[in-house]
């Protein structure tokens, strides 16, 4: 993984992620994210799998989305995560995916740590971000720096 | 629940589930069927979240699926299926897909009753239709006839 | 279609749309927005489809989701829709996504009226919204004011 | 390209493609297979965008899926595809899904060559195999040898 500065993550539009319209499903730019995400868990952690075995899991609790441009079918799209906050246990991911140099969409996400066991109850436990991870995400940031 | 006789669920088609062909992207109609088939299991066992929490699910083991005619953005299809067949751990349904009266498909499954807990382990673990579902679904046949 | 207030419109959880935490996977949120947005347009325009055909399309600008309380399997979703800003090209609506009475999302959304040719070229061209479509968007306001 | 032998394509199983069940939801396994057919007719026509504007579409008719062992969040599937039967109108394909050896889903395929323009018509239209790519196609059997 590159020291500092984005992670990045290219993949390809599939058919069937493209509407009626004959561009991409505004949703599926937010499974792009997901992707991209699991992969940055692959260099962080080994698998996001692994991250959950070891009692940590996370979810989305707020994205704000611009859709600039639209990405085609076929076309290749890179994905590029920055981590714009590192609170106790929410962290701020910006995403932004491009098309050949052509800004797609931008994706601002505010990820909250929480314990895998209380996905099957009724409320949904937080805990604080672990340190291992939390010196790794703090070089994930646009200089280098680590946020706020 | 009509006795005898196919049991019948209707859905719309969403914008998204169409790709740049116009038409409904081909694997979209197994989630079509896989809609239909929970509706019949709330008929049938109060819903497919019990049927699993009393020890039971099932998966599908095979499918052929015939495409006859495109469905399209927003036109409503009518999913009906029957029972073909039996077993002591199978179980054979065909599902058939129209629009306004048009055939758009067929599809012919076979599932397979298995141990929901054995899902996480290597190998899944099959067992037999638990009695109680299997009266019903011998309702279901296309004579109401229960069949081999 | 109720005058006043906002659009209801109501859908079951599909297994197929609940990812390995057991709960519905962020993006799909975006879709049961979409589901409610097209069935808003078969009461303003007839459908979606018809509106394509008279010239008329829209796409989504930017979106801000918050997430409450994640929806499981087989749970009824209610979305409702409010404008909250009609501007001369572009639309403010608000989806608000709830499982018997309890907070799910929170959806701000942007839509830009376009029109249909240009998504086939390499920039989208705004268009007005239409005045008798504008009319019954005024109706949609929370307090069935005419929103700014 | 290989020259005769299946073509190979690998993807990466994403989160949200696996269910309640932990594994890959049936219908996504076709998703699967179209990324890698995609990927084929980059090989053998350029693009499948490219396909489509000389003229050429294809939609599959009919397909038998058989789901020997469930692939899970975040393993590696390679998809292998072979041409089976090579007709005027239509193409039999074979696509064989495995995870690190584990044969995971066989699907046999007919596709139809069709007119593109005539998919916004009431029904669709057959048209032959090109004879550039019919060459093409026939060395993509098991044994190099043109199917019948």
């Amino acid at each position: 993984m590159q020291t500092g500065g984005p992670f990045r993550h290219r993949l390809r539009v599939r058919l069937n992620e493209c509407d009626t319209q004959g561009i991409v499903f505004n949703a599926n730019y937010l499974i792009y994210v997901d992707v991209a995400v699991t992969e940055l868990w692959r260099e962080l952690a080994g698998s996001y799998g692994e991250l959950v075995e070891s009692g940590v899991d996370f979810c989305v609790a707020e994205c704000h989305v611009r859709f600039h441009a639209p990405a085609r079918a076929e076309q290749d799209v890179d994905v590029s995560l920055t981590v714009t906050r590192l609170g106790r246990t929410s962290l701020g991911m910006r995403a932004v995916l491009e098309r050949a140099g052509v800004l797609v969409v931008e994706c601002d996400l505010r990820y909250v740590f929480i314990d895998p066991a209380s996905l099957e109850g009724d409320s949904i436990v937080t805990q604080p971000i672990p340190e291992r991870l939390r010196e790794r995400l703090a070089r994930m940031t646009d200089g280098g720096e680590p946020p706020p």
